[in-house]
């Protein structure tokens, strides 16, 4: 992997990521010319017990372009300059214009609750610089490539003693609020483990604890001897639709032996995740012939200065539809208690998928 | 408060409500005379450490029918039976016809994670008979004959043991979902104290340990005394934007002192309190002269047998909308870290609603 680690006008980080060497005259671009104004603050919810992030110069965060401008197309003229340069490279790192987490966040109001400064960072990773491309239709070794920077964004953003928890995701499809339609996906580096992946940690810390075997890890085990939910299986990876799905279409894939994350990766291991991932993408996008929407998030070990034995690194893809014309809402029982309904039955939505043939090179 | 409790013919309990007497002539219908087939499971999520419901049934839950036809109306041919009957009574109450939970649930499949028979419940709150209607334009007497019936409904199924605790909620709005606009409610009395009101007693004990004194009660009194983010200010009862809100137009409606549940409520109270929930609904509707929609849930004290002194009945309403044309999606930060980020500060969403003039009789 090659990188070139560049700074925008407007102060903002750009890293280019490549297969193949990068020419150090490539200079970054940006559609903005001075630093942002405004740090976004913290308030604690007492009730809930977890941090809400605010920053409101996030609603000017759309800055009426043309229809056809893309912002995360590469830049043709000086006189239009988007997010990327012009030039030889596969991937594209670079600060979030808007960001709802900010490493140089300091002033907090004095309120009800308690504040704190919104210390974090969130990045934007272009995925390709072809606009009309997706994840799934990228060759597998630009997929591993991927695999490689969000390994190295971690390591970078993780170092940070601020960084509590880094979660690479992409949110795709106009279904789940995407209005830029660009092959991107975004990191959020939080200044502590956020509360899903909090309890993702403690639960797998006590099986840990008690077994002295990663839960996920035993779940896998147990799901490749099932067999009825498996998308993917190969040496090294596996893909399935959780027995405990909370979405109709939802699937997770991971490395079969526990991984804390992606720094820890072998070729093997990397090869196969992103063969993996691609299945998945791919049966998603073929099973209604139609691009598919969904949310996809990757779970690994906080970067808190512990040690994270229990963690598994993994990826939850959640898809919104139901069926091909009905979208899932989270209504009163999902967003007010947290106890998840479900209308179909895993085993019947891994079915539809297992039935989507695919053909990887 | 009078009511009167019926079965329908396929075996589905009612009960009508009504601030007068209802006549004991009235006959339970049902649009189905077959018993429901198939009964829901639980499964068990390892990583999240929580039950799902599976009720596959639920699938079918519309069954085609005219545009025209609201099974919320009141039956006005035997030919045509609805869920309600006609005669003089306010609220209705029945048992959902695809419910996620069942009290008859049973067997239970074997799979790679624990399983268990979904007992509980699901209702359905018809609010008034006017399928035109709004609960904000109900009568204040009306709101409280229905802070009445969510009390009555809370004893009648938190009083059976399977039942540890009980959520009533309204989605209202084709935004979060919601097909049917005969305004309506439901209620989920869960096998469990489900996640999020799990953590929300959680943060409540561990608060009233320390301080005697709820902290719901503190906060309260704190934003009382700010006043910025106020909506409604009564002798008994308030309503609040909070300063830890994690939706544009979220509002809290609560009593002043800590009350457990509905059914420990004054008179006073409950005046109050329907009075809070009038204006508050009231100023949504005014706010962009139109139906605004929002998922509305009322949390109290689990019924798992245990003391809950550290409890306090209040609503939490969650709209969707960021500005009249942007709907809030709930992404990658929200749904999978579990930690909000938000665009508006609540100051801000608070001042739109304080200007929007209500008048109540």
């Amino acid at each position: 992997m090659y990188r070139l680690e560049l700074r925008k006008p407007d102060g903002r980080e750009l890293t280019l990521y490549s297969r193949r060497p990068i020419a150090a005259t490539l200079e970054a671009t940006s559609p903005f010319s001075e630093p942002l104004q405004g740090k976004p603050h913290l308030r604690w919810h007492p009730l809930r017990g977890e941090w809400i992030t605010y920053a409101a110069y996030r609603q000017d965060r759309t800055f009426l372009p043309p229809p056809e401008y893309n912002p995360f197309a590469v830049t043709l003229s000086p006189a239009n300059p988007t997010e990327v340069p012009q030039g030889d490279w596969d991937i594209a790192v670079f600060d979030n214009r808007f960001p709802a987490l900010d490493l140089g966040a300091h002033d907090t109001p004095v309120l009800t609750v308690p504040t704190a400064p919104a210390k974090g960072k969130c990045e934007v990773v272009v995925f390709t610089q072809d606009p009309a491309s997706t994840l799934a239709a990228l060759p597998l070794d630009h997929i591993e490539l991927l695999l490689d920077v969000w390994g190295a964004r971690t390591e970078a953003l993780g170092a940070r003693p601020e960084i509590h928890y880094v979660l690479p995701f992409e949110n795709r499809g106009a279904e789940v609020g995407v209005t830029l339609h660009h092959p991107h996906g975004q990191i959020y580096a939080y200044p502590v483990v956020p509360p899903i992946p909090a309890r993702l940690q403690q639960t797998a810390a006590t099986h840990y604890a008690a077994h002295g075997r990663g839960l996920l890890q035993d779940l896998i085990r147990d799901e490749i001897r099932a067999g009825v939910r498996l998308i993917y299986r190969g040496e090294s990876a596996v893909a399935f639709v959780p027995a405990c799905a909370r979405y109709p279409y939802e699937v997770w894939i991971a490395t079969i032996e526990p991984v804390q994350s992606f720094a820890h990766l072998d070729a093997a291991q990397k090869q196969d995740l992103a063969r993996a991932l691609k299945t998945v993408l791919m049966k998603y996008d073929g099973l209604w012939k139609r691009e598919f929407p969904y949310l996809m998030a990757w779970y690994q070990a906080p970067t808190d200065g512990r040690a994270h034995p229990e963690s598994h690194l993994h990826a939850e893809l959640y898809p919104p539809y139901r069926t091909p014309t009905r979208l899932k809402y989270l209504a009163g029982t999902e967003l007010a208690a947290g106890f998840y309904a479900m209308d179909a039955l895993p085993e019947d939505k891994a079915a539809e998928l297992q039935q989507v043939q695919v053909d990887i090179q």
